[in-house]
């Protein structure tokens, strides 16, 4: 196989051998001084992957394995064991997981002696379209997603495929599911290939470029407003709905994983972006069907009165009315479109 | 009076009406958007003088008034007052106090949603020339001062002498120390106009000046260097053998406060200095005495050994040596000088 390591974008790094390119990315830093990350799954799976005989037995720090875990205990738990083994500033932590190591261990290493150096290596096909790029770090609080955390930059974010073959087909679902929504926010082309794919039925190799240019898409927002005060709320497009969805199933006790909650707010927020910016109601039934096609679509038992009180919790706009960012057309999005009750009711009932 | 306001460097603020200030400073936001960090002695005496009524009493978070406070359990009591009462990233945090409260709550501010603006009103002398300027924050953790923090700058920083009415002789001397350093880093006419001050006897106001030439001072060093890669490490003269007197003194359950501490490090390291850079000696004697002279100098019952191994645990640097930052002469510091037990151990002998 021919050398397919290049740099994508800054600091993004694709690599069809993990191992190799962290071992090149890590061969200034003294041995005693590379820590790293990992979560009970992504310890038994991945590490053996990036080689972990490289790295310093005691020095790998591992937090249990769920959004739950996401909290401030497992911070802690990070600054102290760096604490007590002396780490320095220029000691370099890695985060070897999904989305909420990648938060978590960057938080981790932004804070400690006001910032250590670390690298991202995200292992989830959501974690590499999404968390791991865009220098969003955080932990949950107070019942809050991300409610503590800082803008920083990972020194480098290695990519590989070949994490996915630990992924379960809802997984791959769930990263698809971003993957989909950038390419609405990119335009009809973007959108046409991504829907030539099948995920559930793509060998791990065939993400490669999709995941480049879903990157592409989100960086180029990104840059545009890193600190998110305008431009990059369009990311929460699907979102809104999304997380009222997310929430929703986790009051019922039903798991639902964030990419496929994305992907009933899409269809949500199609419909809203007719009414508000008349985005074609044709192509927002055949984007319906597509997705249907795809993932398991249940709207079942979803009350939208509780799901518009949702929305309204989760942005604290107006009085009643929610903030979202909608469609005019693919690839032309429209960020602080204000909806009322009425036309949020309308849009879950269409989306049903 | 005239009106002495204005603006000293980018962000600081110096006024003789701190109430007024920090009105014009905070108009454009909410009332209920606008919270306040106090330690219990401010609250006590510094809140009435920033106009408390104009703050809404349910905003006001108070922590406890020492330096043991400034840890995790204190941070997560802000965030979560923070978090409940649905603070939004555009919200603004008053950090009220000294330096234990200008570091704590610009970490707190700089977390939260992944960082809310905030406002320090250093309330001591030492605050105002050294804690609320830098773009330093943080808190202690498993030990170790300022291990968990950032680098982030207030919006803004509003000095006002009229709290030093509140506090005692040693605190203002404790500030003192500080200036002092920074009068031998910049040059000749800066620590000759310094010791014509007798810090125990002058009026509040009379600091005005001083104390806007140590943050010219100071200032110009971080600017060039921002986040302590090399430059800046010459805010540290006086500080590797005064923290290891702070730590020492601290085992013996003796009270030193953080300048004091520095008064004496300034000795050592002019020993240090006149050892390894031919530092005028003469001058060093001068200094001794003037110091002397002000500050209650004890070298009683240190152990020059025990201070030697606490200096080299402190900076973990080679096996036996201790870096510091030394002076050629007043205003030319040399940063990464490695001095050996012997010297530093002479130099104790020397100081005392």
């Amino acid at each position: 196989m021919p050398n397919t390591n290049h740099k994508l974008m800054e600091n993004i790094v694709f690599t069809n051998n993990v191992a190799t390119e962290l071992q090149d990315a890590t061969n200034s830093t003294a041995r005693e001084d590379i820590f790293v990350l990992t979560d009970c799954n992504t310890l038994k799976y991945c590490m053996p992957v990036i080689g972990e005989l490289a790295f310093k037995e005691t020095n790998v720090i591992t937090i249990p394995a769920n959004e739950t875990s996401k909290n401030l205990e497992s911070v802690s738990k990070v600054w102290l064991t760096l604490s007590q083994r002396l780490v320095r500033r220029n000691s370099l932590l890695i985060n070897l997981g999904g989305g909420m190591i990648c938060d978590l261990g960057g938080f981790a290493a932004s804070c400690f002696k006001r910032g250590m150096r670390y690298i991202n290596v995200p292992t989830t096909l959501l974690a590499q379209v999404d968390a791991s790029v865009g220098g969003k770090t955080g932990i949950n609080f107070n019942g809050l997603k991300n409610e503590i955390g800082v803008f920083s930059q990972a020194e480098a974010i290695i990519m590989d495929t070949v994490f996915f073959s630990t992924l379960d087909k809802r997984q791959i679902l769930s990263g698809y599911g971003e993957m989909f929504k950038h390419a609405l926010l990119a335009g009809c082309s973007d959108l046409k290939s991504l829907m030539e794919i099948n995920p559930l039925h793509a060998e791990n190799e065939f993400f490669r470029k999709p995941i480049k240019r879903s990157l592409e898409i989100k960086q180029s927002i990104v840059s545009k407003d890193p600190f998110e005060k305008g431009e990059r709320k369009s990311l929460n497009f699907g979102h809104t709905a999304g997380h009222a969805i997310e929430s929703f199933r986790i009051h019922e006790n039903k798991d639902l994983y964030h990419g496929e909650a994305v992907a009933h707010g899409i269809i949500i927020e199609l419909y809203l972006s007719i009414m508000k910016l008349n985005f074609d109601s044709q192509l927002c039934e055949e984007i319906k069907t597509y997705l249907r096609s795809i993932f398991n679509i249940d709207f079942n038992g979803i009350n939208a009165e509780s799901l518009y009180n949702l929305m309204l919790h989760d942005k604290k706009n107006t009085d009643d009315e929610v903030n979202f960012t909608l469609l005019s057309r693919v690839g032309e999005y429209k960020t602080d479109c204000y909806c009322s009750k009425k036309e949020i009711i309308d849009a879950i009932e269409h989306a049903k």
